[in-house]
This record gives structure tokens, C-alpha cells and sequence, in this order.
């Protein structure tokens, strides 16, 4: 079993995260592309967690959280509020826990959503759209049913979780990476895949992609104090959270760069990623690669890696 | 060097091909998808060709038929006559080889197809887009050029690439197959794919899907004669093309069926893929698991490769 975890993972945490959830998670593979290395003069390696279980990286963080309960805090189910991978991720560990989940989720929550997460055996209620609304239902979840809440990111267990991408990623390429990219929301990814980085391949740099649209992560990283976000309207909906305390401190730790990018960078990247790879990705996904293309002479000739963060889009509605 | 080929390839031929193209091929990955297996009852497969070079299998027949040519021969260049994936399977083989491609395409070609062959350096004549108008420009670019004519699939060079894919995948799957199925256009592909069965893993039965809307190889397959289709109006704009009597030998000799779907059936199989795998392939490609749907419950319980084509399409014109 797995400890609960009051300050950020060290190295032998990781590696007993990465063997308790490989049961909950599939080893996804990481893929090359010619047409990419050429448009940008290096050689790039990227992390398909858009294959992973539930479609995204969210699947780690989730089941490393759930594994540190106690039986009989688990038993009692999982809870969270989201209407993302996140609710997916926990009522997918929930599923494969045996345990039940109870997810909070906006009424305004696309249709697929609710039905990916209700075919988890999921039970949902649903809330108006604000943080003090999810906030309120959600308490008076777990009130009612005493489950464990699950954040989406402000919890050394999940972070611990998001590490093991970055800790495959840099398992799986026979190369020492120069670089390693993902992007930033609430910072559980940028802060997991920074620790795996520090232990597993401490000379490889960590350099976040993030909207201009909801800088909030680039500013705090520079301010020191988590920053809010004035609007959050931006394609890369999976990235309009701002950092926690938690989050932000293993950030301005480990990672070297936060890297900001336009709405219009982000949908050529995703066009590309998409056109090249023949891959899906979520318009999130692409920031990195964005990041990567605006800063093309500053890592021209290294060796990249890119964590692909996941796939759910409605394909009906596509940003191109 | 490769000899050519007056009869379809035999078992060391098919190796010695496979030696001969793999420095202009990509060993495409083979991917499984649990939530596809859950609802067909069955395992699958994926031989996932959407990622091999330009985007579609066919570059392992192009590659395969310059390689028969002479040295002298292959100097004077590659030429043929399409608009889609073969066109630029010639052109990058060309490129790769440093010799010239000549492309005859139709004036109505997609420009994203047109900017792909010329991105291979290859020299495009346009022509009025029907059969007689493509022949007398192709003849007229062979008088002047003495390029080598490469047919997209009435070629035993090029029905031997294309058998590399289901060779790879037979070596790649741990497990014996119970079948191979693949989609059927001119039959290059279903060919090549019979024979790798055939020479490689002999208990594996082969089947290809065919729309209903140009169901010439089904009608073909019976009657024992290439039959026409009268209409071609099919998602599947890969599968336009009839048989031709090479092709149809080899397929009335070592093809078990071919299953014919409906146009949504089609468009549903593809929407599964996309969503399901997270991976991109054109309409044509899903045929064959739109087939296995309908078969559902003959395939129940078994061990099932998939051939994968292609994922050449364009974003902006999905169909649905």
C-alpha cells in the first residue's frame, strides 16, 4: 500500500507509485515523427497519453490518490467535482477498485462527458456552474456518503501519479532528452513530470507550454504567489485552472521555463499533430508543441520530450 | 535487387521484398483497444498503417515495383496517374531513390493532395478527371520522359509490397490469428494479404470489407469475372476502383469472404476508431471493422488482425 504523502514524492515514492498503479494504467507508447523533427531542425519523442486509460493522463494521478486511502476510507467510495479527464479518472479507479465514485458535475456538461463518466458506474449530481456551487454539492457529497474527495491536482498523491509519465517517457527513449515539455493547468503534470525529471534524469530540462489567454502559471512562476486568471477563455480547455500552493512550490523549484503561446499557435500545433501523426489530440495537448514551434531556434538540434496530455475532443467540434 | 514479376510471389519472394523495401518503410506499430474488444466480443488486433510513411499503406507497393526495375530503368524515373494515397507513394519512393517522379493527376484533385505530391518534388500534369483522359496523359508523360509506369495494384511487384503489412503483423502478434481482414479496392492490398496468410500463418482465414455502394470485388469474387460498378458514389474514396484479373486471381484463390457494409456503417466504424483509439484514419479504412460489427458474432471469441490503410483525410471535411 501506498503512504499518504504530506510533502512532494522522493525518489523511492516514485517508483513505488509507478509499480502500485501499473495494475490501473496502460505503459503508453511514445512515438516519433519525421515531418515534426524536420519542421523544426530536432529530434522529438512524444508521450501518448492520449491513449492512456480514460484517454488521459489523468488515469495516474488518479489511481496513485485512490491507493493511498485506507481500505475503509476507500471502501466508502471516491468523490470529486470536474467535467473533465479528471471525473473519468476517478470514476474509472472507483470502477476498477470496486468502490463507488460520486462525481459533481455542471449542468452545462457536454453530453459525452456525463456519458463517459455515468458508463463508469459513476452516480452523478449535477450543480450549477461555479466554483462555489461545485464546491457546495460536492461537500454536501461527501456529507452524505463520507467518500474520499479527490483533487484534481492540489494533492502530493496525484502529482506523485502524473510523475510516472515523464518517468516512463524517460525509460522508454534510449537518448538522454535535453528537454522535457508539457503543459500547465493546475500544475500537477508540470509538477509531477519536474520531480521525475530531478530524480530519474536530473540534466534534462523542464519547460511548461501555457495560453496566453490564462497566463496564470507563467505569472506565478515569476511572482512566487499563486496569480489568478482575469478570463479563462482560451481552446485549451483542459488549462484553465490556476496553480495551488503546492503545485506552484515544486514548480519554482524544478521547472526551468513556462513558455506562453497564442490561441492561433495552439490550433496549428494541434492541426499538425494531428495532420503528421495522425494522432487526436485535445486542443491542451497541443500547447507544448506550440511552445516548441515558437521557440524553435532555442531548442534546435536537442533531443525533446513532449508529454501528449490526451485525446478527448468532440470530434464534432473541432477548432480547424 | 528484386527480379520482376510474372506471377504472384512466392514465399522467399515475399521475404527477399520485405528485406528489399525497409529502408523505405516504417514498421508500423500494432495497437489493441480494450473498449473495441469489449464491445465485439473478440480480440483485435490493429495494424496500424495510418502511421506508416505518407500516411497509408501503399508506400510498400510503390517502394516494392521501383525496386524491380533495372538501375537504367529506374533513372529515367517513376510515373502514374492518381489522386490519392498511390500518387504519393510513387513520389516519395522517387525522391527516396533519387530518381523523378511524373504524376498525372485530375484538375479536380484535393490541393492538400496536390501540395503533398509536389512536397515529394514531384512533376504534376493535370488532366480532365475521367479514366481515358488520366491513360492518354500518362502515355503522353511516359513517351516524353521514359518513366516507369507504376500501376497502383494490376502489378505482382506492388501486390507484394502491399503483403509486407500482414507479414509485420502476423511476426508483430504474439498469438495466432483467427483472421486477417482488410478492405478491398483494386486488391492490392487484399492480394498481398492472402498471400502473406497464405504463406505465413496458413489457418488464418482473410476477409475484406467492401461498401455496398461499389460492390464489384463481392460480385467479382462470386462470378469468377472482374465485374464494374455502376455508381461510385461511397465514403470509402479508396475503394472506388474495380479488380483487375491479376488481383482477382490471387483472390479468388486465398480470400475466404468479403462482407459487404452500408455507408453509415462505414462512417460509424470510423467515428469508433476515432474516438475509441484516438487515432486518425480515412473513411476507407474502417471498413473492415465496420464488417467485423456486422459479423459480430461469427468473429465471437476470436483472435482478429486488422489491417488499418490509411489516415490520410481532411480535417475540415470529416463526415460526421
Amino acid at each position: 500500500m501506498l503512504s499518504k504523502l504530506y510533502k512532494p514524492a522522493g525518489r523511492a515514492e516514485l517508483l513505488a507509485t509507478h509499480q502500485a498503479i501499473i495494475p490501473f494504467i496502460h505503459r503508453t507508447p511514445v512515438l516519433t515523427c519525421q515531418s515534426i523533427d524536420d519542421l523544426l531542425g530536432a529530434q522529438y519523442f512524444f508521450k501518448c497519453e492520449n491513449f492512456q486509460k480514460i484517454g488521459a493522463f489523468k488515469m495516474r494521478g488518479g489511481a496513485s490518490a485512490a491507493l493511498r486511502l485506507s481500505e475503509s476510507e476507500r471502501a466508502k467510495g471516491l468523490a470529486t467535482h470536474s467535467s473533465g479527464n479528471h471525473a473519468q479518472a476517478v470514476a474509472s479507479s472507483a470502477r476498477a477498485m470496486g468502490v463507488p465514485a460520486y462525481i459533481v458535475m455542471p449542468v452545462d456538461a457536454p453530453k459525452v462527458k456525463v456519458a463517459a463518466v455515468r458508463g463508469y458506474g459513476a452516480e452523478i449530481t449535477f450543480c450549477p456552474n461555479t466554483p462555489e456551487d461545485r464546491q457546495a454539492e460536492l461537500d454536501k457529497v461527501v456529507d452524505r456518503t463520507e467518500a474520499a474527495f479527490i483533487h484534481p491536482f492540489d494533492d502530493y498523491g496525484v502529482i506523485a501519479g502524473q510523475a510516472t509519465a515523464a518517468m516512463e517517457l524517460i525509460e522508454q527513449v534510449d537518448v538522454k532528452l535535453d528537454a522535457i515539455m508539457c503543459p500547465v493547468g493546475g500544475g500537477g503534470l508540470l509538477a509531477g513530470t519536474a520531480l521525475a525529471s530531478h530524480y530519474f534524469s536530473p540534466q534534462t530540462r523542464v519547460i511548461a507550454g501555457e495560453p496566453e489567454q490564462v497566463d496564470d502559471a507563467y505569472r506565478s512562476f515569476h511572482s512566487g504567489q499563486v496569480e489568478r486568471n482575469i478570463d479563462n477563455r482560451t481552446v485549451a480547455d483542459g488549462l484553465r485552472t490556476t496553480l495551488s500552493n503546492r503545485t506552484l512550490g515544486i514548480i519554482r523549484e524544478h521547472v526551468d521555463d513556462i513558455w506562453l503561446v497564442s490561441e492561433a499557435e495552439i490550433v496549428e500545433a494541434m492541426r499538425i499533430i494531428w495532420e503528421r501523426m495522425k494522432i487526436i489530440i485535445e486542443p491542451s495537448c497541443a500547447v507544448p508543441l506550440a511552445a516548441a514551434f515558437k521557440h524553435k531556434e532555442a531548442l534546435s538540434g536537442q533531443r525533446i520530450g513532449i508529454i501528449l496530455t490526451g485525446g478527448n475532443v468532440d470530434v464534432n467540434k473541432l477548432p480547424f
